[in-house]
């Protein structure tokens, strides 16, 4: 692990930051969804444009896991996060194409410290996802877990 | 694609089903998150053991695509899919760890006709991913569009 920059403290309720890019290809495409979701509209250039997508699109599952390595390479990897009990939300608002540059704004809701555990807390973050043309293509809503850089302080 | 057995009246509020299996490798997990979530708890057996997960797991978003995998060979590629517009809940419970067979238990929970397009119709499902000794993994609760064998009757 690489030096800790990121601890709870560090994500402060109405801070937005943006980061990204994450180039989309139409072979990346291919490639997950033959594993993790063998749609036609996500397998198959052709026969993608006689469904109702209209074409090739990634996998909304792939949206979020291109999403996680914008995360991860952001902030994630250089903080204390100590994982995420889930998404309260999670929308796919338009279809990720071949050739779309995604990129993300996170917006920070709100935190608390843990009750159960004071040394971490939960950090609750908006990631909305757009391309090039500042199209929306997806919105995460959830909760995540980081160290407290201070872990008896008053909050 | 195959043959639609499966439409949006085929999915009916209470109804259960289960399926699977998905048999998750050190391999697997690794190579996943290699990609898109190089965190160390998911990359790297020995570094894994000092973290807060005490070995190696999956990651949250290589769940929800395992998961992904079954729900299409047990219905998805049987079916008219018409997409989904989100998650409304997506709870990781526990860690999925190499050794683990998942399956799955679908719930319908509710279904409507799309207001403005009622070709189509939306269904509410939860489904529960669990292993072999009933441990409960991940839960996800959101709606999938579905075509309508007959668009245009009462329902």
């Amino acid at each position: 692990m690489s030096v800790i920059k990121y601890y709870w403290e560090d994500f402060i309720p109405g801070e937005v930051a943006t980061f990204g890019a994450y180039h989309v290809t139409k072979e990346e495409i291919i490639e997950f969804a033959s594993v993790y979701d063998p749609q036609l509209m996500h397998t198959d250039e052709e026969a993608a444009k006689k469904t109702f997508m209209g074409g090739l699109c990634a996998s909304g599952w792939h949206t979020c896991a291109m999403s996680m390595r914008m995360m991860c390479d952001h902030y994630l990897l250089e903080s204390a996060a100590m994982g995420s009990p889930g998404l309260d939300d999670n929308k796919w608002r338009a279809p990720v194409r071949p050739g779309d540059i995604l990129s993300m704004k996170r917006e920070c809701l709100d935190r608390r410290v843990s009750q159960s555990r004071p040394e971490m807390g939960l950090t609750r973050l908006r990631h909305t996802v757009t391309n090039q043309h500042g199209e929306v293509k997806m919105i995460l809503e959830g909760s995540l877990l980081f160290a407290r850089r201070h872990p008896g302080a008053e909050v």
